[in-house]
This record gives C-alpha cells, sequence and structure tokens, in this order.
C-alpha cells in the first residue's frame, strides 16, 4: 500500500493487472486509497489474490479442525478440494490439535492465499494450560497475532471493533440470538471478565505496526454480527460497522491494508442496504461477506441459502465471499460438503462476474454454443464440475447420443435444426 | 374469475383468503382483474392454489416420463417426494409410456394442483401412428386440450404466441443457443411445415371457451425464451412477450384465468428488469419463472443456480418458481434429484416470502430463538429437511450434547450464556 502511495508499481500489482486484466495504474489507484487489498504476506510464497472494487468477486473456503474433530490429514485434504473447485483463498480456522503444527502442515501442503483467526490460537493456549480463555493476558494476544504473521499468513481476522463500549451496548440492546462470532465473543467476554478495553482496540497502533512489517491485510471481524435474521441490521452491528469504518481510516493512514468484514444472516430486502452502507461506512473498503444466509431454517442446505444471499451481495458490491457449507448450523464439514460449498459460492461469484468481466462470460458463451450444436463432450467438460456431469449424463444415457434423456427426441435443439436442415434443401 | 368481477365470494377464495390470512375482498379484486389466479379445475377434486400478487411465492416440481426412461412408479414417488418437501403444485411432463395413463395415476395416487403441457401429448399421438409431429392436424391439437380439461388438469400450457410472425421474425433474429422450448419449437416446426398460422392462436377464442368450461388456467408459454444467456431478453423474447400480453387481456376479457410463463436463462442483472417488463406488458398478469439460472455452467448444480435466480425474480416480483434439479441439461432428474430441486427452489421462495407474510418469518424467528437456548431437538424439527439435519449431526455427534462438532467448547452462544450467567451470580 505504501508503494502505491508512492506512485509505484509492484510485483503484485503488475501480478494481478495482468490475471483480471485491468489497467495497472487503476489498480495502483484503488490500492492507494484502500478500495482495494492485495492479499499475501512478505514472507508467504504464493500467487497473490486481490479484493476489492473493479477486480472479479473471490471465494473463500473455510477448514480447519474443532475440538471434537481433529484430523490434519482431511483438512489438507478438504485445503486441495478447496483449490481443486475455485476457491481463491482460505482460511484455517482450527482449534482442536496442535494449532501452530496444523497450520504449518496446510501452508506447506497447499500454497494458497490463507487467512488465520489468531484470537483462537491464544484460546487454545488457555485450555492448553489449563486456564479460562478469559485469563488470557494481552501479551497472549499479540504474541498469538505475531506468530501468524511470522509463519506468512496473509490475512488476519482481528475482532478489534468489539470494544467496551459496544459490550456496554449489547447488555442495553438484547438481541434474539445474540453474539455468534467465536472471536468477538472471547473479546466480550475477555472485556466483561477482566474489566478493560479491547487490548487490540487499545493498542491499535502497535497492532498495525506489526501487520505493516509483513504487509499483511486486517481483515476487521464483525465481532457483533447477527446471528439470525430476527437481529439483523439491527443498532449493534450498525455501531460496530462504523467503529470498524474508523480503524479502516486509521489502518490506510499507517499504510496498512483493511478489510471488512459482514453478515452473516440477513433478510433478502436487506442485503442491497447493507453492502451500501458497509461501502459507506468504510469509504469502499473491500468487503467481505459470511453467505449471507437469507433464512434460517434450511440446516444442511445452508450452501444454496448462502449462495442466494452471496449472489446478492456481491452484485450490490460485496467483494469477497466466504463459503458455507451444508453442515453449517450441525457440525463441522467434511470433505463432499467442502466442496459443495465451494461450488455453491463459486457459481454465486461467477454469477456476477460474467456481468462484468468479458473472459468470465465467455465461459458462459461456449458452453451455449456446446449446447446449441449437441456437442455433449464439450458442454461436459465445460461444467463447473465436469466428474459430476459426466456421472450423471453416464447414469441415464440416452438411447441416441445427440440428446439427452430428458427429452430424448423431443429435443427442441435438435428438432429444429432438423427441420431448418431440412426445409434449406 | 366471472364470480370475481360478480362481486362473489367463492368457496375457492375463501379458501385461499384463510390459509394465505389476506383479505378476501383484496383478493376477490385481484383475481377480478386477473392479478391473481386460482389453480384449479371444476373436475379435480384438490385443494386450489392463488398464484399472484399479494399472496405468497409458489413452488412447481416438474415431473414426468421420457421416451428414454418410463417408470410410471418412479414418477408416482417423484411426485410424493415433490409434495413432501413442499411444491404446491406439480407439472406431469410426460413424453413416454401411455401418456394418458400416467397422467392418471398420478392424478389418482398424489391429490395435488397439476399442471400439463397437451401439445406433448398431440405429438405423442404422432409418434405412435408412426407419422412426423409436424404432419399434426389442428383437431389433434385441441383434442389433446380436451382430453386434459376433462381429466381435470389445473393450468394448461400452450405456446400461443408462436405465431407465425414470430417465426418470420426467428429466422431474421439469429441467436446463439435457438429455441429451447419444447411446445415452442413443436409449433415453430408445425407453422413452418404447414405454412399456416399457428392454430391456438388463429382460434385463440375457442381455446377461451374450452377452459372457461373447466375453470382452468391458460398458462402462456414462452415458447422463445432464451436458452442461454447470450439470448437472455432478445427481440425474440420480448416480442412474444407482447403478443402475450395482448393474449392475457383477450383471456381475461372472456373470463378466463391466464399466467404468463417466463424464462429461463437470465444474467443476474437483466433478472429485475425482465420480471417488471413482463408485469408492463401483461397489466401484472401472474408471472412463472422457470429458474431463472444466472449462468450457463453449472450442470450438475443448476438447482443453486435456480435458486439465486428465483429468489431475485421473486424479489422482483414473480409469482410463481418452476424448479429446476440437479439434472437439468444433462438428464431426467431421479428421485433424490427432485427432492434437491425442491428444497433448493423452496428455499428461494421462503426467503422472500418472510419479508412479506408475518407466519413465514415466525418459522425463522423460532428457529433463532431455539439456536441461542441451543435447543438442538426443536433446531433439527425446524429444519426444512428434518431427516437430513438429524443424519448430519447424528454422523458427527459432539461430546458435549449442547454444542455441534464445528466449535465444540468455543461455541460462542455457550462462552457468553454461561460468561454472562456466571456474571449475574
Amino acid at each position: 500500500m505504501k508503494s502505491a502511495k508512492n506512485g509505484e508499481y509492484t510485483e503484485e500489482m503488475r501480478y494481478i493487472a495482468k490475471k483480471e486484466g485491468v489497467d495497472i495504474e487503476k489498480l495502483r489507484r484503488a490500492v492507494a486509497k484502500g478500495h482495494v487489498v492485495i492479499l499475501r504476506n512478505t514472507k508467504h510464497n504464493v500467487e497473490p489474490v486481490g479484493v476489492g472494487s473493479g477486480l472479479r468477486v473471490k471465494v473463500n473456503a473455510n477448514i480447519g479442525t474443532s475440538m471434537d474433530i481433529v484430523n490434519v490429514e482431511a483438512e489438507v485434504r478438504k485445503a486441495k478440494i478447496a483449490k481443486k473447485y475455485g476457491a481463491d483463498t482460505i482460511m484455517d480456522l482450527s482449534t482442536g490439535g496442535n494449532l501452530p503444527e496444523i497450520r504449518h502442515r496446510i501452508m506447506k501442503e497447499v500454497p494458497m492465499v490463507i487467512g488465520t483467526v489468531p484470537i483462537y490460537e491464544a484460546a487454545w493456549q488457555m485450555l492448553e494450560r489449563k486456564k479460562a480463555i478469559v485469563e488470557m493476558s494481552e501479551d497472549d494476544m499479540f504474541n498469538a497475532v505475531e506468530s501468524h504473521l511470522r509463519d506468512g499468513v496473509d490475512f488476519l481476522t482481528i475482532h478489534v471493533g468489539v470494544t467496551r463500549e459496544a459490550v456496554e451496548k449489547m447488555k442495553k440492546h438484547p438481541r434474539v440470538v445474540g453474539t455468534v462470532s467465536r472471536g468477538g465473543t472471547f473479546h466480550a467476554a475477555w472485556i466483561l471478565h477482566n474489566d478493560k478495553e479491547n487490548p487490540f482496540y487499545e493498542n491499535y497502533d502497535y497492532l498495525l505496526e506489526l501487520l505493516a512489517e509483513y504487509d499483511a491485510t486486517i481483515s476487521l471481524g464483525d465481532g457483533l454480527r447477527p446471528g439470525g435474521l430476527p437481529d439483523a441490521t439491527d443498532f449493534l452491528q450498525i455501531h460496530e460497522l462504523y467503529t470498524i469504518g474508523r480503524l479502516v481510516k486509521r489502518a490506510r493512514e499507517k499504510g496498512v491494508q483493511a478489510m471488512v468484514e459482514g453478515p452473516g444472516h440477513i433478510p433478502i430486502d436487506q442485503i442491497e442496504a447493507n453492502v451500501k452502507m458497509a461501502k459507506i461506512a468504510t469509504d469502499n473498503a473491500p468487503f467481505y461477506v459470511l453467505g449471507p444466509l437469507v433464512t434460517d431454517i434450511a440446516s444442511g442446505y445452508d450452501h444454496i441459502t448462502a449462495a442466494i444471499g452471496g449472489a446478492i451481495a456481491a452484485k450490490a458490491g460485496a467483494d469477497f465471499l466466504c463459503y458455507v457449507t451444508p453442515a453449517e448450523h450441525l457440525a463441522l464439514p467434511n470433505e463432499e460438503e467442502v466442496k459443495l460449498g465451494v461450488i455453491a459460492t463459486r457459481i454465486a461469484a461467477h454469477a456476477v462476474n460474467l456481468t462484468r468481466f468479458e473472459d468470465e462470460y465467455k465461459w458462459d458463451y461456449e458452453m451455449s454454443k456446446a449446447r446449441a450444436s449437441l456437442r455433449w463432450d464439450e458442454q461436459l467438460n465445460l461444467s463447473i464440475d465436469k466428474e459430476n456431469a459426466i456421472k450423471i449424463r453416464k447414469e441415464r444415457y440416452p438411447h441416441s447420443p445427440q440428446v439427452c434423456t430428458m427429452c430424448g427426441e423431443f429435443c427442441a435443439i435438435k428438432i429444429l435444426r432438423d427441420y431448418l436442415n431440412e426445409g434449406k434443401e
């Protein structure tokens, strides 16, 4: 960001301008203003990912162990699956097993931009030391951040906006679901227990210095995001958003790249307003949404609920979609659910990207042409999940290889093509 | 519709006003103006379904055999699955086997509002008689309509808008994909072959008289709907839409209920315009969309693509969503795919309905409350697919029954609840 402010083109900017087919000077200006962030820690040897206005909407996949299910091999496989099906980044949200070892393993095996929530590691260390999470010291918190930065983590979710003032307001403004952000909840409980300000807020300048050293991006976590439709767009959420807006400004002043996390659970008729409000409150910081889910009743199908919300959010200006898997609200996702989550969210992102980028639209155009000419192999090859498309067609193979088993000889394309050809002779 | 125009409340209106919790006088006026249609053939003993402004967005599931796959038992099971997972109506689109027998069987076994496309049966009969589809007579077409009406079919898709003029325009305005509506293609080929006007257009008044006799609804098929994003919102589509608008007017004048079918494949940034245009062109006729799909590249996942488009269309004013299954563009759907299609489309419809109807929102509210208090049995019971939610949780059951295997003891809700309770003591 400092180079961008100085008018310089960095290697990362060149890479992204080329990859996305955008003008490098426009990109530099966007980075300088903080409207675009480039995710890559200087210590991490991966291809950078750009997030923000004028670039493609990106997809993140969360992976990681839980206290109940610790299987590092499975998490590595999940990261590989996420990459294979087109996630742009992953977040390692592990909370069980040896956290640093798991992170090192995933980063070694799957070279892609990675994000983490360092406070989970600080909390995990307390449990390892048989202590309560709220007994964590300020140093414990900062040490976690520093160790993630040293490891080369590209973007760090930190809940700086969960301030003492916000916690006071939580008491006065009750919610139906309450707080559902794990990191946000740790901070809220810590503030209540210790009767002190959030150390990341209190020492925000120091935090920014650490981040600047590695050119890492701070992802300002929305600790007070709604956990259900009844709490959507409430005072607590918006109060925190405006706090985050001020934090974005301070980060930019220090040359630190900042993006902003958003909800969560939003009724379909409030999504656009949420995105616009976030863009205003944060002066167009890259906006990273989780879902959002447009209904609470679809446990087992929240990848679909999130694809609906994500597509609408992206269309309204959200820059980065965090996937949701079918296991959300029920369990830690397995490998198949990670795949379904990535594909659903990618459909949402692509649906918007194709309206903005010629080459994204070309994919759909080629598919349309393959369908029109009944070139089945090409249709299957162009499908977002080729193996699955081939499997479905093979399972129910038609008598005539030109058509499919839905319409058979009633195939509209075939009839009219045959007919018009006949007419011409 | 005639009763509504005369200011009378029919049994159907009373039933729907009560079921949807809407004012009966408002409903009567909407029916009189044609802004709402009540789907039920006077010969069909089922609960009627209302479609249109002011009512809940409804979901239709297509079932039916194909020439390649004829398994009547499976189709009956698909109809039952569609009903179980909340489809409001089904359409029997069978094209293989003995069509009338299949229809009778499905209608007998699964009492719910049903729609059909009678031209399929006329085409099938030609093939049975070893003749070309285009050799069909006008009587063949009308006989199919009459037999469906006598059988009690509640709504009939008829492609009256595929006129000679439209076919002429097809020649001058080439498309990438062409025509993908089966019924539309039959008519286009018939017009070209016979060098005559579409009989349903030519004898539209007679068609309306038949429909009026059974109080059946005509669903004006969009024979020229786009078959891929490159053809979306093109001249052919819009030209047909305005023809359909005139046909709606004529139907209303004869006291026949009419709804209008819409695309298909629409880029995400054109959906709202498409819905608004359809409402204008048809003077607010109930608008019934297929999907729409927001990308062409997701074969195998088109239930998700359609859920995104359907939710956006419904929010913009579409009244009736036809589901799309994961098998779309690949094969005839199996039972599991019918289930996935219904659930995805229902999520889309519910996401919009909950913003308009208190009792729909209440479902989400109850789920939020159950989540906040960690009442797992209630959460699972409230899920759109209870068995599936129970299965996922059971497979990965947490050590502590209060939480789930994603967050475990890091459960935000549990921590803050425990903490705040602790604080209170």
